[in-house]
C-alpha cells in the first residue's frame, strides 16, 4: 500500500499588502523558534500525550482489543450508541460524518457494512426518548464514554439507561455496555470489575478534545466500518513530517504563527473555518471545540493576565456563502478566514446537456457538480482576498482515513504551537469550573450549597428588564 | 382553542456596572422612537414584505392551495426532497429540527405520520449520489425551490434530478415536481406553465431568509405533518405584540437596541446564541442567516461607509459548555450572549434512585433530565454574568408551532429594527455579487470572461507559500 498524497497548505493569500508583511514576520521568528523547540523537547521527553496517541493505539495489541470487542458484537448487536459529550463525543461525529455514507443509520444492513452508531451527547430529555424509540434495546451496545465518569450529562444518561436495560435484561444487560474510561481512576472502572463490563483506556495523558485517535474515537469508529489504521497511519505521517521539516517548511508551526499573528499584530479575533464539502462539516465543530477551549484562557503560563484566545466560527462551503457570504465581505474586517478544498470527491455528477437547461444555465453544461463547488470555493477566496481579507487553504487529495487523520494531526499539532506561542496552557480548561459549581448547587449536591446560595441572593429581576 | 403562552425576555443581565448603563440609554433613545416610527409607518403602508406574511398566507386560500397539494400526494408519495439552499432551506431545517421527531425520517411511516423529508442544499456531488441511493424515486416529490430559478446550486441540482426522472418516467415525472417561485418571473413558471407542474408562490416582496413563514418553508413543513397554522398564529401574536407595545415594552425593538449598542458602543462584534435544546439547534443556524446577512454591510443607507454588523455564533447548551465555555468565560470580552430557555419539554426523564448511581452523582437521584438542563443554563448564565459578560435569554413555554411562530417572528423584526439602527437596508445582500461573478467566469459563463481573466493573472503562489 502506497501513502497517501500529503496536504499542500496554500498560504499566498496571508500576505501582502494590508496583510501579513516581512516585517510582521521578522518580529515573530525568535518566538516561532522558541516553540518549534519546545515540543521537540516534549516530544522527545514523551511529555505530549496527543503526539504519542497514533503510534500507541497502531500498536497490534491495542488494534485487536477494538477488533474483538467489535468481532464479539456480530450476529447479537447491530448498533452502538455513544454515551458521550465534548471531547468524547465530538471527534466521532467527525469521523462518521467525513467517512460513512450520508445516511448511514438509515441503509440496510447490507449496504451499510457496519454497526448504526448514534450518539447520546446533550442532556435534552426529548432527545433521550427520542433516541430510545428510534433503537431496538436488545440489539445495541451502549458505549459509554467518560474518564472521570463524572461528568453529569453522561453519567445521568448512563444511569438511565442502566436502569432501563436492567429491567429489561435482569441477566445479561451487562454486555450490552463497553466503557472508555480512565485505566486506573475514576467510578467507572470499579463498577465494569464488579459486573463484567469491557473497558477500554483512554491514556491519562491524553486530554477530551484531543483524544479522537484513542479508543474514544477510534471503537465506534470501527464499529461504523472505518478504516482506523488508515486515520492512525496518516496522523503519523503528519506527525513525521511536522517534526522532520525546518521551521519555514513546518504546516503547523507556520500556521500556528499566522493565527497568532493575525489576532494580536491584526485585530482578527475571529477564525472562519469554511470547508466545502459535506463531509468535512463536523471537522470543523470538532476543530472549534479544540481551538477554542486550548486557547481561550484568562492567564499565560507565567501567571500574566493575557484573555488569549480567537473565536472559532463554523462555516460550511458553499451553504454559507447564501447566509455568512455578505457579512464575510461587507462587514468589519475581523476574521482570519480557512478554506479546506477537496481536490476528489468520491463522486463527480456531470451535469446533463443543454436541452436539460435553461437558456440562463447553458455554461454549466458539460461540467460536474465537483467543478462547481470547487470553482465556488476559488472564487470566494479570491473575492475576499481583493477585498483585502486573510485566508488560507487546506487541500485534501480527497477525504479519505488517511487524509483525514492528516488533517487531525495536523490540527492538534498547530493548537499546540499556537498555545506555547500565546504562552498559555493549551491543555487545561480551568474556566469551566465555575458554571459546574455552580449547577451542582442549584442540582442540591453536597458540598456545594454556597453556590446556590449565591444564586438564590441574586436581586429578581426589576420589572422594566422582563418583557 | 387559547392562545399559547407568550414569549418572556429577561433582559437582567444587560443592565448594570461594567455593562449597559442609563446612559448608554439615554443616548440611544431618540434612534428608537425614530426605528420604531419608521416600523409602524412601513408596516402600515404595507411595505414590510415579511410584516405581512404570516397574515397573507392564514388566508383560506392559500392553506388551501398547500393541503390540497399534500393530499395528492398521498398514497403515492412518501418522501419530499427539498432543492433549495440559503434562505430556501434554512427555515424548512429550523421547523423540521423543533417539531418533527428527531429521527423523524428513520421511523416507520405509522410511527412518522407525515412525508420522509430530506434537504439537497449543498453542491457536493457525494452528498447528491448519496441522497439519490437513500430515497426511491418512484415515491418521491421533488420541492425546487428558488426566486429566479438561476441560483447556480440548486439550478444544477434540479436539471440533474429532472434528467433522471424523465429517463426513470418518461410519462409521469412532471408529477414529481413542485416549485417554490417567483408568482411571474424567473426561469421554473414558464417550464412548470409548459409540463403542467404545480407551483406556488414566493411573495416577490419577501427576501429568502424572511421568507420561513411563506410556501417556502410551509409546503414542507406541512407535508412533514407540522401545524402550519399554529406557526402562523404564533407568529401574528408576536406580530400584534410588538405593533401595540409602547417602546419600553416592544421586545424586537429594545433587544435590537441592545444589540447595537453593545457593538457599537461596547466592543462586542460578535453574537453568541446558545439555546439549551437540542430541537432549537437549527433555529440557531436559520438565525444565524438572517441577522448576518441583513446587518453586515459596508454602506448605509445614506452612502456612508459603515461596514456594520456583528458576526453571529453558534452554540448549543449544555454540548457547548464542554466545547466553547472556556474560551466564553475566560477570553476577551467581544461577546454578546443570548440563551434560549425551555420552560417545559415533552418529556422530563427521572433519573434512577441512589442504588443505580455512583455515589458522586447521588445528587441527581430524584431529580429529571430537565431539572439538569435548566440549572446548567441557569449556572451558566450567572457564572458569565460574574465576569461582567453581557447577556438575555428568552424564554419559551414550551417547542411547539406557535411558540415556534412567535419566536421566529420575533427574530425577523428584531434584525429589521436593527438595522434602522445601524441606517443599512437589512434587505439587500450586494457583497455576494462578486464571488458569484468570479464562479461564473470559472465556469465559462458568457459575460462573465473578465472575470476569470483576473483570476487567471493573478500570479501563482510563491514557493515558500505552499507547504
Amino acid at each position: 500500500m502506497t501513502a497517501a498524497k500529503p496536504l499542500v497548505f496554500d498560504l499566498s493569500t496571508c500576505f501582502g499588502r494590508g496583510r501579513v508583511t516581512s516585517k510582521h514576520l521578522k518580529s515573530f521568528e525568535k518566538m516561532l523558534i522558541a516553540a518549534k523547540e519546545r515540543v521537540e523537547r516534549e516530544v522527545a521527553e514523551e511529555k505530549l500525550g496527543f503526539w504519542k496517541a497514533p503510534e500507541l493505539q497502531a500498536k497490534p495489541k491495542n488494534l485487536a482489543a477494538m477488533a474483538n470487542l467489535v468481532a464479539s458484537w456480530q450476529g447479537h448487536y447491530d448498533t452502538l450508541v455513544v454515551v458521550g459529550i465534548g471531547g468524547s463525543a465530538l471527534g466521532t461525529r467527525m469521523l462518521l460524518n467525513a467517512l460513512t455514507h450520508r445516511y448511514h443509520n438509515e441503509l440496510s444492513a447490507e449496504k451499510r457494512g457496519g454497526m448504526k452508531v448514534y450518539l447520546l451527547e446533550n442532556d435534552d430529555p426529548d432527545s433521550f426518548e427520542a433516541l430510545w424509540s428510534a433503537i431496538d434495546p436488545l440489539k445495541t451496545v451502549f458505549n459509554v464514554i467518560s474518564k472521570s465518569g463524572t461528568t453529569a450529562e453522561t453519567a445521568s444518561q448512563f444511569a438511565t439507561v442502566l436502569q432501563r436495560m436492567r429491567k429489561l435484561y435482569p441477566n445479561s444487560w451487562s454486555e450490552h455496555f463497553v466503557f472508555t474510561t480512565d485505566p486506573e481512576k475514576g467510578v467507572l472502572r470499579p463498577f465494569a470489575a464488579q459486573h463484567g463490563i469491557a473497558c477500554l483506556d483512554v491514556p491519562p495523558d491524553v486530554g477530551g478534545r484531543f483524544s479522537v485517535l484513542t479508543p474514544v474515537g477510534l471503537l465506534p469508529a470501527l464499529a461504523a466500518g472505518i478504516d482506523i489504521q488508515g486515520l492512525l497511519k496518516g496522523a503519523a505521517a503528519m506527525s513525521r513530517r511536522i517534526l522532520e521539516a525546518p521551521a519555514e517548511r513546518n504546516p503547523a508551526l507556520r500556521i500556528a504563527g499566522l493565527h497568532v499573528l493575525a489576532d494580536t499584530a491584526m485585530g482578527k479575533n475571529m477564525v472562519v473555518v469554511m470547508p466545502y464539502a459535506d463531509g468535512l462539516r463536523d471537522w470543523t465543530e470538532w476543530f472549534c471545540q479544540l481551538w477554542a477551549e486550548s486557547l481561550g484562557k484568562r492567564s499565560a503560563e507565567d501567571g500574566r493576565e493575557v484573555r488569549a484566545g480567537t473565536t472559532p466560527i463554523k462555516a460550511l462551503g458553499a451553504i454559507d456563502q447564501h447566509s455568512q457570504m455578505q457579512l464575510y465581505m461587507e462587514g468589519p474586517d475581523d476574521k482570519f478566514f480557512v478554506f479546506l478544498h477537496v481536490e476528489a470527491f468520491e463522486k463527480k455528477v456531470r451535469f446533463p446537456g443543454k436541452k436539460y437547461l435553461p437558456d440562463e444555465l447553458n455554461y454549466l453544461s458539460g461540467h460536474t457538480m465537483q467543478e462547481l463547488i470547487q470553482a465556488e470555493l476559488k472564487a470566494s477566496r479570491f473575492a475576499l482576498s481583493r477585498q483585502g481579507r486573510l485566508s488560507y487553504e487546506i487541500r485534501l487529495p480527497k477525504i479519505a482515513a488517511e487524509t483525514l487523520g492528516q488533517l487531525i494531526f495536523w490540527a492538534e499539532a498547530t493548537t499546540c504551537y499556537a498555545g506555547y506561542l500565546y504562552g498559555v496552557n493549551p491543555f487545561d480548561q480551568p474556566g469551566v469550573e465555575l458554571g459546574k459549581k455552580f449547577a451542582y448547587g442549584l442540582m442540591g449536591r453536597e458540598g456545594f450549597e454556597k453556590f446556590k446560595q449565591k444564586i438564590d441572593k441574586a436581586p429578581a429581576p426589576k420589572e422594566d428588564h422582563l418583557l
